[in-house]
């Protein structure tokens, strides 16, 4: 079963004072923006963040949920508006099997609602006069837009190395789950070893979440994924796969890939994958995500032994299986 | 005389400090970001906003011109950040006479860095734990995005009217200016009502500042302005010279100006300043910027005869003579 849909049913209560703060948050007045906003919020993630954070205020044993349910759904609207832009960035048209509000809307719409969304999610911090949580959701989106440029630089770069593709993902994705954490921590009351901690179990969570996503970028179902394949590939996206698997090959056939991937001739992917398969891309990517999956349990190591510790613990496993 | 020049003048210790937080927030370890920033901040508009801001800490008589530099390094960072989007928005290629971030380093340089600098600007305010200061820097920022919107949707609407230009000039200009100055009061230690105040008179200044602006792209000098004439009416942007204008045309000139709109043959813009001069476009307007020029200047009444407040009312009269 879907860990996530279980701590969505875990906390039925705060799902949906997270899903209210979301809706009214959606109800602008300006067709236009509504309509944006309702299809990129509503297009349903399951809400992994903003339930992170919430897990996480139970983990170290807090009980104003109502507050981490409030924060979760600042968290959920900052990383929503993050895809807006990201989807322009990338000219991504399908996110989850839906279009893309860039491809619905224009980028032009989809950047600008992106501001007025990522600003929008800062105002109910400002509001609850929150300053402490502020600091790390602004850092985290700071650090989110240089991880983007990152890896844009990077783009089609066949010697990139795995400290870089390390530094963008955890820019581009581990920094906000690891924030999530943090706050559920912060709104839990946590000692600050444990807020600490959280942060750097969410950190490898992440990074995990990414690098499961990066294989199944080369190995997962269409159907199921809700897009195509071979995405980062085509888009000259360095990950992990493709890069321990070009550590491996000899030249000549590295000289292939390059070829195939010049000729932006989807049908070759097939050679790519075989190419990645051969030469051990997954493979190692595994044995390197198992040293993050070590390192993310020992962070858990200092928190009561109670239903929740298990579930971080299953999360973290989880994510690799999804992937494996 | 210049007046902002005048007031770079006035301030000139406290224009330092503003342009060392400025220059230190550009230096990013990442190239990219790096360049894009000095590229934008450095290009060196006048500081108008901050240098407002500080002039409003004069105005009632404030003395922490430090705090009010800071203050107004994050505004002035805001406002080159919705620079950097609005330019890939409105796919412009050049301002103040130079190549845009977005013609000069691509679209998603553009939006990512913007993404990066706003929260940067927020970041400064977060460390002086500011909630009051970035309660008004959010909204205003939240308006600006919800400007540019509406301001989209109308794109080519020859039917706009007068209130909905000036709800488009309220939310991407006026807001900002009047924050400027509402900021500069609270540095300042004003009053409640002298704040109020300070925010009502940028809003008039911000919206003569636009409509000024405006009058320009159809009378104005390219050589001047850094950028060509007519940029608005070719872009299908409805500013008051043409709503006033098409109020007052007949049904077959207005079927004229249509049809010259979609050749988008640059050359028949002299018919288009034509019309708007015959059908008195700039000539009602400047007679609507009148109502607001002494709005502006009725703000001003409760602040003390200093020299600032000469200077304030300079600054309403001199926004208008410069677009007469």
């Amino acid at each position: 079963m879907d860990l996530i849909l279980k701590l969505n049913q875990n906390f039925a209560k705060e799902l949906v004072i997270l899903e209210n703060i979301i809706a009214q948050n959606l109800n602008h007045e300006i067709d236009m923006i509504r309509d944006i906003l309702k299809h990129v919020v509503q297009a349903g993630g399951k809400r992994f963040r903003p339930m992170l954070l919430i897990a996480s205020t139970a983990l170290v044993e807090g009980d104003d949920f109502e507050r981490a349910a409030r924060m979760g759904a600042s968290i959920e609207m900052i990383h929503t508006a993050t895809l807006l832009h990201d989807d322009v960035v990338d000219d991504n048209h399908l996110r989850r099997g839906r279009e893309t509000a860039n491809k619905l809307f224009g980028n032009s719409y989809s950047i600008l609602v992106g501001d007025y969304l990522f600003t929008k999610s800062f105002q109910l911090l400002i509001d609850n006069k929150d300053i402490e949580i502020l600091d790390i959701i602004s850092r985290s989106f700071m650090a989110m837009a240089e991880g983007e440029v990152i890896q844009m630089m990077n783009v089609s770069n066949f010697d990139m190395d795995v400290e870089t593709n390390l530094k963008i993902i955890g820019a581009k994705t581990a920094k906000l789950i690891s924030a999530a954490c943090k706050i559920g921590g912060i709104v839990g009351g946590a000692k600050e070893e444990e807020i600490k901690a959280l942060g750097e179990y969410g950190e490898s969570l992440g990074t995990l979440f990414q690098i499961a996503d990066d294989i199944l970028d080369y190995t997962g179902d269409a159907q199921k994924l809700g897009k195509p394949t071979g995405n980062d590939f085509w888009e000259g996206k360095m990950t992990l796969p493709l890069i321990y698997a070009l550590k491996n090959a000899p030249e000549e056939e590295i000289a292939q890939i390059k070829n195939i991937f010049k000729t932006k001739d989807l049908g070759q992917f097939p050679q790519v994958q075989d190419f990645i398969e051969r030469h051990h891309g997954v493979e190692n990517t595994l044995v390197f995500s198992k040293q993050i999956q070590e390192k993310a349990l020992g962070h858990l190591k200092i928190f009561p032994q109670n239903q929740m510790r298990q579930f971080f613990e299953e999360l973290v496993n989880y994510t690799l299986i999804r992937a494996a």
